[in-house]
C-alpha cells in the first residue's frame, strides 16, 4: 500500500472539511485560541477520552454525544480555559459553545462536539467565546491556523495528513494535535482531532480509533500525569464516496495504517515537545510475553525519571533500564534478556556486554534516541514514546506561579 | 500505651545485638562500607523483599533463608556494589558473605541474611570483603556506625529506637535504614533493617512486618523507581523474656505500634533525604471508600511529578492534587471533595474556595508540606510521604555519568 504524506497538512485535507479560528481573548496573551472544525455533511463520528475520575464538563458532553449518535458536523475547541471543576455552570457553557458553532454552520447543536484546554477552576468568559464564534471565519484553508488555536503552552502546533487509495479512491486522512503541557499551573491537557473524507462504519470506526489510541496516545508519556481534559475525537464524512469501510476487510487494514499513521506521528510530536524536552525517546520492547506486557514494559521505561535523567545527559545506563523493565509488571527474565541503546549492545541473554563508551554517548546526543530491549519470552511488541527530563522542565513546573 | 523514643538508638539499641563496620575500600571514598550486626543468641526473622523481576543474588538467598528457617543471627551488609546482574558468581559471593559472617560471630551460615547496595552489574570485590569482615570489631553501642556503613549517596544516617512496655517487659525496637539513592549511574535501594528484644512467634512477626511495611516504605516515592535491592529484614531475639507474642491480642498491637513507629520514622527519613530534595511532602487522604482506594490516591499525589515541582516551588496548585486523585485508580467523586494544604481549605466538597495566596504558599514554604484530601465516599484513611523534585535532582541523574 502506497501513504502519501501531504506536506503542510491537517485537518482540513480531506474533502468536505472547513475550518476557522480567531484570537477571541481567553489566552492572555492575545494569541489564537477558539477554532471551529466542520464538516460540510454529516459524518461518522467516534472519540477516547480520559480515564481520569475529574472530568471537564467537555468531554462529558462529546462523549455523551458520540456514544448517542454516533455522529457529528464539527466540533468546537478553545485554549486558555479548561472549563474543568466548574460544576453545573460550566456544563451549561459546554452546551452553549456547542449551540454557538451549530448556529454558525448550520447544524443542530447535539451535531457538535467540544473540547477546551487551559486553566482549571476558572468559568469560560462566555460573553468573549459568543462574540469569537461572530469573527470566525470558515475556510478549506485554515487547518493550520486551527492547529495553532488549540496551543497551550506546546512550543510548535502539530499536523498530519496522509492519502491512501482504498478501492479506487483516495481516502485523506488528517489531524492536529496539543501536547499536555501542564505548563502553567493548573493547564492540562492532550487534545487531538482527526478528520477523513473515508465512509466508515460507525462501529469501525470506533475500534479502529481505540486501536490507534492504544499504539499512540496512549504509548507516550511526558510525565506521567493523566489530565482531566484528554480528547481524541475522530469524523468521517464520506465525502471520497468509498463503500463505506466495515471490520476485518482489506480496506479497514488500509484505513488503519493510515489513521496509525497520523496518530503516532501527533504523539509523537507531543512527546518531543514535551515540557523542557531537549530530546525525543522511543523505547521498543520486542519479545514479551503478551501485547499487554509489551506495552507496559515499554511504557515503563520511557516513564522512568531515572532513565528520562540519563538520557538528558546521554549515560548509557542499562542498570536504569533493566531495573525499569523488572517493575514494570511485564514477565521479565534478567537472565534472557537483551538491551540496546542504538545500535550498541549493552546486554545480551542478560549478560552484560563491553561496549564502548563513546559510541553509545554518541548514540544518546542526539534529538531521537532509540532503547530496545528484547525479553525473549514471546513474539509480542511494543513502542513507546517520551522525553528527556531537564532542569527546565522542573524551572518550568516549579517556579510558574498560580 | 506510653512510647520512649531513644536519643541516638539505633539497630543495637535493644538488648542482645552487637554490631561492627569497617572501610573495607568497596567504596572508592574510604568510607565506612561493610558492618555486622548479630544477635548474641538465635533470634526470629521476617523479612519483605522488592517486588522488582530483576532482583540482587543477596535479596534472593536471603529471601530464601527466611523462609525456609525463620530464624537467624544476624546480617552482613555492604555498600558501593550492589552485586546486581552478576550471574551464578553473584550468588557464591552472597553465599560466601554469609559464610564470613557466620565464621566472625560463632554462627551457621544458613543462620545468615545478606543484604548489598550500590553499582548495578559488577562483582563484588570479595578479597577486600573477606579483609573487612577480618577487621570488624563487633560491640553493642556500635549501631551508628553499622548505619552510616549501609549509605551510598544518602546525605545523612537513618536511625530510630523506642523503648514500650509489654505485659511488664521493657521491649525495645531499633532500626536503620538507607535510601533509594540512585545518585550515581547504577545505584539502587532501599535497605532497612529493624531488630527488637522481644520474643515474637514468627507468623505474627512476619505479618506484623508486612503490614509495617504497606504503611511505611511501601508509601513512600522518591522518584517512582523500585529497585533491584530493596529488602527489610527483622530480627526479634527474645532477650527481653517476655511471652511470645501471637497476632490479636493487646501485645501484638503494643508490638505493632512501635514496630510502625521505627519502620515510619525511617521511612519519612529516605523520604525527606531523597535526592536533590529540599522538603518532606506529607499526603493524607481521608474518607476513601476503601484502604486501597486511601492507599492508592495518597501515592498517587505524593508521586505526582508536576505536584512535587510545585511543591519545590511553593505553589498552592490545587488543580495538580485533584487531577491526581482522579487518576490514581481510586474512587473519587471531585463533586464531594476536599483539598487543603497545611490547614488552608483549597476545595470544600467540590467548590474550589477563595483562599489567600500568601497564607496558602507559606505553609508550602517550610521544610515539612502537609496535603490533606477527604474523598467523603467512605471510612479508609491513608498516608504517604515524598520530595519535591528540583533541578538538582535532574542535575545528580542526568549529568553524573557511569
Amino acid at each position: 500500500m502506497l501513504m502519501d504524506v501531504l506536506a503542510g497538512g491537517g485537518v482540513t485535507s480531506a474533502k468536505g472539511y472547513l475550518a476557522g479560528a480567531v484570537a477571541a481573548g481567553i489566552k492572555k496573551t492575545g494569541a489564537l485560541d477558539l477554532c471551529i472544525v466542520a464538516s460540510d455533511r454529516p459524518a461518522t463520528a467516534a472519540g477516547v477520552f480520559t480515564t481520569n475520575k475529574v472530568r471537564a464538563a467537555p468531554v462529558d458532553l462529546s462523549e455523551q454525544r458520540i456514544r448517542r449518535n454516533h455522529r457529528a458536523r464539527g466540533f468546537i475547541v478553545n485554549a486558555g480555559n479548561a472549563n474543568a471543576c466548574t460544576g453545573e455552570r460550566g456544563s451549561a457553557d459546554a452546551e452553549e459553545m456547542t449551540r454557538l458553532a451549530a448556529a454558525k454552520i448550520g447544524a443542530e447543536p447535539d451535531e457538535i462536539l467540544v473540547a477546551s484546554t487551559g486553566v482549571i477552576g476558572v468559568h469560560l468568559p462566555m460573553d468573549k467565546i459568543r462574540h469569537g464564534v461572530e469573527q470566525i471565519k470558515l475556510s478549506p484553508n485554515a487547518g493550520g491556523t486551527a492547529a495553532q488555536a488549540i496551543m497551550t503552552t506546546d512550543l510548535r502546533s502539530k499536523e498530519r495528513a496522509v492519502r491512501i487509495q482504498i478501492a479506487g479512491k483516495t481516502i485523506t486522512v488528517g489531524g492536529m494535535a496539543k501536547g499536555s503541557g501542564m505548563i502553567h499551573p493548573n493547564m492540562a491537557t492532550m487534545l487531538a482531532f482527526v478528520t477523513t473524507d473515508a465512509a466508515i462504519e460507525p462501529s469501525f470506526l470506533q475500534q479502529a480509533l481505540r486501536s490507534a489510541a492504544d499504539h499512540s496516545f496512549n504509548m507516550i508519556s511526558v510525565d506521567g500525569d493523566t489530565s482531566t481534559n484528554d480528547t481524541l475525537v475522530v469524523l468521517a464524512n464520506g465525502a471520497a464516496e468509498n463503500r463505506p469501510i466495515v471490520a476485518g476487510t482489506p480496506e479497514a487494514s488500509s484505513f488503519q495504517t493510515a489513521l496509525d499513521d497520523v496518530t503516532i506521528h501527533l504523539a509523537k510530536a507531543i512527546a518531543r515537545d514535551g515540557e523542557g524536552a531537549t530530546k525525543l525517546i522511543e523505547v521498543t520492547v520486542d519479545g514479551a510475553a503478551s501485547a499487554e506486557d509489551a506495552r507496559k514494559a515499554a511504557r515503563a521505561v520511557v516513564s522512568s525519571s531515572l532513565l528520562k535523567a540519563a538520557v538528558y545527559g546521554a549515560d548509557p545506563n542499562w542498570g536504569r533500564i533493566l531495573c525499569a523493565l523488572g517493575y514494570s509488571g511485564a514477565a521479565v527474565n534478567p537472565n534472557r534478556t537483551d538491551i540496546l541503546i542504538g545500535d550498541v549492545w549493552l546486554m545480551r541473554d542478560g549478560n552484560i556486554l563491553p561496549f564502548d563508551r563513546a559510541t553509545a554517548v554518541a548514540q544518546m546526543a542526539g534529538p531521537e534516541v532509540f532503547i530496545r530491549a528484547n525479553l525473549h519470552l514471546g513474539s509480542a511488541t511494543a513502542t513507546a514514546w517520551g522525553c528527556d527530563l531537564t532542569e527546565q522542565y522542573v524551572e518550568i513546573n516549579g517556579k510558574y506561579t498560580t
